[in-house]
């Protein structure tokens, strides 16, 4: 029985805006292996990425075509909407191989279909060897790269996908709540990340949530130094402690991430410094933000703000967010920083992260935003301060 | 202030072995990407991999170079053992960046270092672009396929690295009683997902667990009829659900998974039957297991315990497993599947798992084992058998 989250049309609009890019860049096959780009233009889902699957799609034919294990082809059968004909599984003799490669399998998928074959050369999931194998394959196959076009189509959300983060955004208040109640000197810190795992799954009380497609970013004192570490598994919290929290929770796979610091204790003036300047260059740059800026725009108006402060921040301020596999919430489109070109469009959801990472501690306060018609509009109404405890 | 999981002498004795097989086979450089074979070879831990990172291995150089972002390498210095000056963290413009590549950072810092440079071509880290951009960089530069040489040397586990994998069993069977005792028809699926998260990484009484490189694996009714679908976030157990339990918890990353499957009210014929010969074929098949077997003779012995009982399994029949970041806690190296002549060698650990995927349903017990001197030891004990609630 087919069970899929959005309505087939959904589905076909965003392969349509798809196929649209391909026709102007002279693109007649695309093969997607991105798990969020396979669910975003199929619905596929499933924690099945660890092997090959993906899809292509042809710009002749009106359907994508599904590979992946045979093991697997029942999965695709039951969560997206393409007919059993465009479901190819191949034999298990492929999975893991030193043997054969499973793009022997989709080269004869494709044989006959085009000249010009555009893959994700940048991508997590297309690798070195698929692209030595295709050549090999296909010797007069031109292979050229995609340059993450789903994920810029993906990154302008409709309607149906907004209400999708709206709705994580409610777990992700819930888990950051959780979390700042349940953290004290003298407990666990295995035992907060436990209670946000679960507040993640278990949603709201009227619907359900998602494995993150990162796992809670939550360390402690020294460790606050270091942007991407997790909770300490053997230590409890001690009074002097900086805790970051840096949270997305996802809806069917479409994330809203947070990020709040919390000190247990009397916080250090320099810490508190930190937060005020933060939450004031948060605050002013949400007020200035409008469609038709460029990212770098958004990025200086911040750094206005930094003006005089002595708070330094020299990584980027912010990048664009949405429907997620691991092992990235982000899009790798739009990032906010000096340079980048991007224009803000309506319907972009954007996390701004100015995260600070000091020699010896951290600070964190963030705000996930969507671009409107006229400006921009917080997806997530949380107190925008240092939590003391 | 460092951190170490293991001993600086435990972290070298894997580095000299993936160092012999690097001069056997003429290698000087090799880049290692893999989040597992970065943590295996130097403790490095976090969630950053979902930005480019990794190791350079240069064998005229006792200590491996750590790269990655800027912002990450303060995490280098508390969870590796590598002095300041191998750590290298490069500027911010290089993240997720269509301007410049981090390739051109990793070029610079091999210059003149060797002829050779091993790459995982088929890993999950190592893109086609990253290729492409270090043949530009590096015309002179000899690059080979390293064909997981880390997770083979990786693959033999030391006596640490086994207490590890029997800690994380401990969790495991803790998360895979509780998930049985809260399956019962009117039971929110999401509600079970949560305890599940909750238990994996709460741990036990005296120490934590991880977040899985899977996140748990828990079909219900006709969704068991495909091989990687997890709980459906807005559904209710029900009366003649069969449920499917893969569950692997982790402790320092070291996992150890496990697989049950529990039927909702009196189970239908058949699937009893399934069951039985799933489980009479487990018992003899791990009884038959020793050293020096190859790994295609494991899955032969399986196989003729099927003969005459109607029940078919065409996939593999299991692989090897332990230290691992998403999206696998298998190592791709051993299968249990015909062709395969790995040798089994003690200290390999081994997920013995051959789930029945049909039509309508499906079915999974599975072992995680042990390959001793003598044999093979299960690495949980937990009973084999239909769960009937």
């Amino acid at each position: 029985m087919k069970k899929l989250v959005f309505s087939t049309d959904e589905y076909k609009r965003r392969l349509n805006l798809v196929k649209e890019r391909m026709d102007h860049r002279g693109i007649e096959m695309l093969l997607v292996l991105d798990p969020s780009h396979m669910n975003y233009l199929t619905g596929f889902d499933g924690w099945s990425f660890y092997v090959h699957q993906g899809l292509v799609i042809d710009l002749k034919d009106p359907t994508p075509q599904w590979f992946g294990r045979a093991q697997d082809s029942n999965a695709a059968r039951m969560t997206t909407y393409l007919p059993d004909d465009h479901i190819f599984g191949y034999k298990d003799e492929y999975v893991q191989s030193r043997y054969m490669h499973t793009m022997e399998f989709v080269a004869n998928l494709m044989k006959g279909r085009g000249n010009t074959l555009a893959v994700e050369m940048d991508g997590y999931w297309f690798n070195a060897k698929m692209l030595l194998t295709l050549n090999r394959e296909l010797p007069n196959l031109k292979i050229v790269d995609a340059e993450n076009l789903v994920g810029w189509v993906k990154t302008v959300k409709s309607a149906p996908e907004i209400a999708k983060i709206r709705e994580a955004g409610r777990i992700t208040e819930a888990a950051m709540t959780l979390a700042i109640d349940s953290i004290a000197a003298g407990v666990w810190e295995k035992e907060v990340a436990a209670l946000v795992s679960a507040q993640q799954i278990r949603g709201t009380d009227t619907y359900g949530g998602d494995s993150p497609a990162i796992f809670p970013i939550m360390p402690s004192a020294e460790r606050t130094s270091s942007a991407h570490l997790t909770f300490d598994a053997d230590r409890k919290y001690q009074k002097g402690d900086v805790v970051l929290l840096e949270l997305g929770s996802a809806r069917h796979h479409y994330h809203a991430p947070l990020s709040r610091t919390v000190f247990i204790g009397e916080p250090p003036k320099d810490l508190q410094h930190v937060s005020d300047v933060v939450v004031n260059g948060l605050q002013k740059t949400l007020a200035g933000i409008g469609p038709g800026m460029m990212a770098e725009e958004v990025e200086a108006l911040w750094r206005s703000c930094l003006v005089g402060t002595g708070v330094e921040k020299p990584s980027r301020v912010g990048y664009s967010f949405g429907l997620a596999f691991v092992p990235d919430w982000g899009e790798r489109t739009v990032s906010l920083r000096p340079g980048d070109k991007s224009v803000l469009k309506p319907g972009m959801t954007i996390h701004f992260m100015p995260g600070i990472w000091l020699d010896t501690y951290g600070f964190e306060c963030s705000e996930p935003f969507l671009v409107t018609e006229t400006g921009c509009e917080k997806l997530i109404e949380y107190p925008e301060r240092l939590f003391v405890k």
